[in-house]
């Protein structure tokens, strides 16, 4: 089954997967190794992937403790992270020498930062010692640094070739990597001074000097550049590959664009995710990891309502005075609890783009304000109209009114306001501005409403 | 000042900003265009879009309308989407026409998309034919479609030619695009039947076949498919770049990661901010546009509130009778909504990235039910342990008790129903979704409390 059959026929790819299934998980109870590694090997390493994490975790354990099955190591790193923890479990520690060895040092450090300290040291201890240091070093860098996703796998020339010296070397040299979308032009000290494409190099005569077609003054990327950064320096320079360099700006390796599409693309999730409260959830988590990881924030949702509720029994007297408040007061907080997460979402993709600046940090919190007061008085408009309509009272409509634009300021400041202090204080913004935003909103909307009731009963 | 420099020291390349808008806001008022196109030519084009963007209307318009300036193309397609129809009303039509002669056809392409469709066939009609057919072409696919943002510019070989060949033939065609990751093979039919990365052509000697060292069964991307899923296509793959076909599998195109970055990003990105009810908004976008994004989601969040509203006045003998029911009530409505986003916000992105299947549906149904229970149990424990030491009442600790697992388990069921329902419509999950959400968990958690208060009172 070749891949262009499979996108032209979104269907038979998706029968062929259930129907796949129930074939191998027949051939695992049958011990039948051949003919899984077989039919794997017709696939890309995605598709295999892809068919593994959707077996059921027994099966998946049979088959990977199958003796005469090997796993791809291309296959073994297309598989989400949850799954690469599981079966690391099952593997024999000569497979996973086998594994770790076979792929290029970043993807063999990305399995490796999923791997718990000791075993990290078993595994390492077993690897020949050139891998073994290459790995170690990657690992003493930063989690989030550009030092994990770069690869130490390049092509760099001197400055002084022709385009026909290159393509000879390029030809007898065994060592390159596989791939490369760009040759790096070094000086005498290693340093980058320069970019050729490899198209460019191909449309160029032999006899052309590679200085006279590199793209000078390229990006250098510090080892300790948080990746995040890289991500939108690619962006932002439409990027094919870039060199990344040590301290002294010595050439040590090689970032491209795939890396970062991950990076930049989990980057923009992960910010949905959190806002919601979610971290990094996966669809293979059990249960009881996923009740774990939504723990925290339902916990600290669940104090901030009984904070809300503190402040509504302080108007005990007011509500019995006046039961029909009761039925109104979620109103405004909801209406504010909306607008500051409004506020809060386009904040926190801003300040993650690096497209809210000092610059123009001032013009944004005044747009804020004067759209709270817009959607404040629009909404407390059509709500006393509403209660109005429904209890024929004045006095009631005029208490939403008030506690609805004051509510509808309160959130858009502080839905901006508070990423932003967050983010000054090296706090991901994304994780914790909601609570803060929806509690703000909660007790204003809810003190406004009944203080203004109080106020005039 | 070289873009490495800008790297090594990003304070540097901040106060340059703020520094130089300052001195081309002088410069704009002297009329000086030379110093401004002399200094814009200097930088990378999205550096001098950057500068463009933080300008002032007024000193964006004075700009363009300046004489002897003449915007770059690279420069322009560097901007964002709102301030490129800003500045297109400021320009004149032959410099609209310099500019989209001058740009790949997927970058003219999305200009035009964001302009009126008057507007669009003047600036049409002022163009040569040969690129004005090219464009209507374009134009004339769906808004999504992978033809929207292929190029027409690739370079294809026939399957007999040698890698000597090849080179000749690339150093002498002078019509190639600029840049091409990937050479395609294709058989006289003009369909591909294959690929070679240009490093390897540059590491194969003259004499081999193209056509053994090519990788085969490439992937062909239809004209039609959506763009999201050429996305989710390179993703899941690691393609450089694919061939686009039409219907009869002719190559008509090319789609390189870069497209697709922007596709991957943008995707994840307003999945964010749908989900906080935000539509494509931007952050150059004046106060009356984003009060108008915002005012759809912010009217319905109203009505679901008056509903909520009636929900609870149909419980006002109950809280008349106990005014302590209408202190707690928001707690259960708001735990539930919390744990609901969770769910949605997880589901919404397995979803986008084709990981929620049929096949692992009713697993994760099952997974959500259960995370409800969990979860119900865990804070109907805590909260009537708080309910209890504050009110020392064990009626009113069962009454929250009850509630509150009802509550979680329905919340985590819509959680995943709702998006998938949607999804099945053909309605974007992270548009509607949560509006649904929120209005059944309010509705729920509400009604459950002062329900179950009034039964028991």
């Amino acid at each position: 089954m070749t891949l262009i059959k499979k996108i032209k026929d979104k269907k038979v790819n998706f029968e062929f997967n259930k129907e796949y299934i129930k074939v191998l998980t027949d051939k695992i109870s049958n011990n039948d190794a051949v003919f899984i590694t077989n039919s794997f090997k017709e696939m890309h390493p995605a598709d295999a992937a892809d068919i593994i994490e959707h077996l059921s975790q027994d099966n998946r354990e049979s088959l990977i403790k199958l003796n005469e099955f090997k796993i791809d190591p291309e296959v073994f790193i297309e598989l989400n992270e949850s799954i690469q923890s599981e079966i690391i479990k099952y593997l024999s520690p000569s497979s996973i020498t086998r594994i770790l060895t076979n792929l290029e040092s970043d993807d063999a450090i990305k399995i490796l930062e999923n791997v718990e300290e000791k075993e990290k040291n078993s595994i390492l201890s077993e690897l020949p010692p050139k891998d073994r240091f290459a790995l170690l070093e990657g690992l003493s860098y930063p989690e989030d640094s550009a030092a994990r996703i770069m690869q130490r796998e390049f092509t760099a020339i001197p400055s002084n070739w022709s385009v026909g010296q290159t393509i000879d070397y390029l030809r007898e040299n065994k060592e390159l990597p596989e791939e490369f979308l760009e040759i790096f032009i070094v000086n005498e000290n290693f340093k980058p001074i320069g970019t050729v494409p490899s198209s460019r190099v191909l449309t160029t005569p032999r006899e052309s000097k590679m200085l006279s077609i590199m793209t000078d003054s390229p990006i250098l990327v510090p080892v300790n550049m948080d990746k995040e950064e890289v991500g939108n320096l690619f962006e932002n320079y439409n990027l094919n590959s870039a060199c990344v360099v040590d301290k002294n700006d010595k050439l040590v390796g090689m970032i491209t664009y795939d890396d970062v599409l991950t990076v930049l693309k989990e980057e923009a999730e992960e910010d949905a995710l959190r806002l919601a409260g979610v971290g990094d959830e996966e669809i293979t988590d059990g249960v009881l990891v996923k009740t774990k990881r939504r723990f925290n924030w339902l916990l600290l949702n669940l104090f901030t309502a009984f904070l809300a509720t503190w402040c509504i029994s302080l108007f005990g007297a007011t509500i019995e005075q006046m039961v029909v408040l009761a039925f109104l007061m979620p109103i405004v907080a909801s209406m504010g609890g909306n607008a500051g997460m409004q506020t809060l979402a386009v904040t926190v993709r801003t300040l993650a783009t690096n497209d809210l600046t000092k610059n123009n940090f001032n013009q944004n919190i005044l747009k804020e304000f004067n759209i709270g007061i817009l959607n404040g008085i629009i909404f407390a408009i059509i709500s006393s109209f509403i209660v109005q309509l429904w209890f024929q009272d004045i006095q009631l409509s005029l208490i939403i009114s008030i506690s609805m634009i004051l509510t509808m300021v309160v959130a858009g400041l502080f839905g901006i306001l508070v990423p932003v202090t967050l983010k000054k204080m090296s706090i991901d913004p994304a994780i914790a501005s909601s609570v803060f935003v929806t509690t703000i909103t909660d007790v204003i909307g809810f003190v406004s409403f009944l203080g203004v009731g109080a106020y005039f009963l």
